[in-house]
């Protein structure tokens, strides 16, 4: 008997009537003879409006009575999901994270999976009963509840499908899978049949909202088979998943499989950093220590021993960042900074670029060709990525698209 | 360092400025040098929404998911509180049931606190954290999450208050105390310094519904004082307690203490029972079964063999009573049944009424003069109760209420 984890997104049970169907889904899968796990996320808007009480309170909640308050979200819409499936007569039952066994590390808001103790689940496959369990949540060894942060439902899911051996990992999304670029930007996008862990994983950072980084990232650790597909019909959306064997890879011709854009980027750039050694570690060390992802970090030559350093911040750090670069440069002796929020992050992703050198001067002269510039430069063995101008992103994804005839099978 | 517990309901916490309001309350407790613990309801129609939402979804939703789902109502405005409370400088830390160690029976929807494991509760104050509970639940052995029912905020607190040994357990509520008898009905209705456990057990079972009866029931139990008071004002409200001394009583002069009226009942006759051992039996354990509650049983004189039962229940339970009763008067081979629900219990309550047994006679006469006609009539040893037309209810009170002078001490 095959066990499926099935995950449904917020706007998948936004209301009672969307919480029906989903119900006759999960009913359909249950039907067809598997072990079905159902990941939930909190019913539609229902986080923004408990965000929105708690800011009528206090203008800074605190992060453990806030995970108290938005961890409820999902076990309201898990409760009425169990209440769906058994109005139309399949056993089920509801389980919070804690019920669960999900257990999480203690940083509030942004809490890490450390194991699942998969028992309780296990025993209520074995009574034949459809496991709901609440996404997003889980709990401290102190017994505190925690909520994983964004993209923590999917998280949830991936991770469950690992601990309990899942045959696959069922994403329902508003699209139909994962596209060679954003299709609201680009029509002749096309949707991908398959695509690995790592381009996965480039695609999701750069800007594709269709799964979270995190959710890869474990998927790809414990080898989960992931399909993500629309939540509307029954087609076959995207699988990912290690490919097989070296020669599928060697076989491939498609070089670049997709293109992402990201435009909650901001480029900050820090003038006249003493050039001893510790001025960069701090700075990056201090940012880390509050979590702001830093990315694509160049620096400058070095002119009578200061350089400049730039990179870039997602936009929703640049407040908390602007902060805490004000402070390090005055420690460290560095001059002004800057930060730029009218960028673009312009990627192309493809396992096989690595062995494919010329990729990314194609990439480069498309952009030239449109007289778009280069403003940033990184590169990894599976992408490249380019700083541009924010108003010139959708210009770039379209020609990019075309350049590497992405369309196309 | 006296334990104060502090009690808000629904209403007290319907929104964020209501939140805000009962937060300074509860830190003028912490800054007296209490340790405080505070229970808390859902906000104001935060459980009528959620249930609104099961219904959608199932006519008949099950327990064990309704109870998932309503939890969370109490789950949020705790997290509120102490959020609040932290933003005003006071410590303060939410528990949900399972958290606060609150062990339930495993009746969904109407279990019983079995124990309170108080570890983590005395760990919080030892801390000096003001602790915001999550009323009306608890957990069960299983580590299942369980509704305490109607009432169940009330019993949650006096529950704590038991465990943790509290001093006092304060019931903040829309009125201001224990009345004589309801204020909205008799202007005259005066309102009492203190009354005994027995007497507001009455007075709570028969309509009064400042405190539920369950909640009593605990705190006569564990000799809890309970101090029943306005949320919106700092008046004293009525003390309930066991009276210090039998001296104290015997002083007293005020034999009956108030008059309450329940709207909330039916009569139920049926007729031509078969007078053999056990009739009666198979019907009362029939409806105990299904958790429904009987009051008032009168059984006619036997004539040919045959017998005829009245008893009243909540109008709540016609619909469950009438489903039950039809099947249990075919097994029994009884005639037919009839519900009557146009009748009012009318009540007067008083510690001292076994000692002087003019008391029911005055009732009757005080009704009579009325032309009030009685129905039926239960006595216990500090209340009489009367089964009279719905219709004469308000005549009925206000006639007692100045029959007994109630009005003054």
């Amino acid at each position: 008997m095959a066990i499926v984890v099935q995950k449904f997104g917020g706007s998948s049970v936004a209301d009672s009537e969307s919480i029906k169907r989903v119900a006759k889904r999960v009913g359909a899968a249950f039907d067809q003879g598997n072990q079905v796990v159902v990941v939930v996320s909190a019913m539609g808007d229902t986080t923004d409006h408990l965000i929105d009480l708690a800011k009528q309170v206090t203008k800074n909640p605190p992060k453990r009575e806030m995970d108290m308050l938005l961890s409820t979200g999902e076990q309201q819409s898990m409760a009425l999901l169990a209440m769906a499936l058994q109005h139309i007569g399949y056993p089920s039952v509801s389980l919070t994270g804690q019920q669960a066994g999900i257990h999480t590390d203690m940083v509030y808001a942004k809490s890490k999976i450390l194991s699942i103790d998969t028992s309780r689940l296990e025993k209520e496959l074995k009574q034949n009963h459809i496991v709901i369990v609440a996404g997003f949540q889980g709990v401290t060894q102190d017994n505190e509840i925690t909520t994983l942060g964004r993209g923590g439902s999917d998280t949830s899911a991936v991770a469950l499908a690992a601990s309990l051996g899942a045959d696959v990992c069922e994403i329902f999304t508003d699209v139909e899978g994962v596209y060679t670029t954003d299709p609201r930007l680009v029509p002749k996008a096309r949707k991908l049949t398959s695509i690995t862990y790592d381009e996965m994983l480039e695609l999701a950072s750069l800007g594709a909202a269709v799964l979270h980084p995190r959710s890869v990232e474990v998927a790809k650790q414990f080898n989960v088979k992931i399909h993500v597909r629309s939540s509307f019909n029954e087609n076959e959306g995207t699988i990912v998943q290690e490919v097989e064997s070296v020669d599928k890879i060697l076989e491939k011709d498609m070089v670049v499989q997709g293109v992402a854009y990201d435009l909650n980027t901001a480029k900050v750039t820090v003038f006249d950093i003493p050039d001893q050694p510790g001025s960069a570690s701090k700075l990056f060390g201090a940012l880390a220590e509050e979590k702001i992802n830093v990315d694509m970090i160049i620096q400058s030559q070095q002119r009578e021993g200061v350089t400049d350093i730039s990179f870039t911040v997602t936009r929703d750090d640049v407040e908390r960042a602007n902060e805490i670069i004000g402070q390090v440069t005055k420690e460290i002796g560095a001059g002004d900074f800057s930060f730029d929020s009218g960028v673009a992050k312009i990627s192309i992703v493809g396992a096989g670029m690595i062995t494919n050198p010329g990729v990314a001067a194609r990439m480069f002269k498309t952009l030239a060709d449109q007289s778009i510039n280069i403003e940033m430069i990184s590169t990894s063995e599976i992408k490249v990525s380019c700083v541009i101008r924010a108003e010139l992103a959708k210009k770039a994804v379209i020609s990019l698209h075309d350049a590497f005839e992405l369309e196309h099978e």
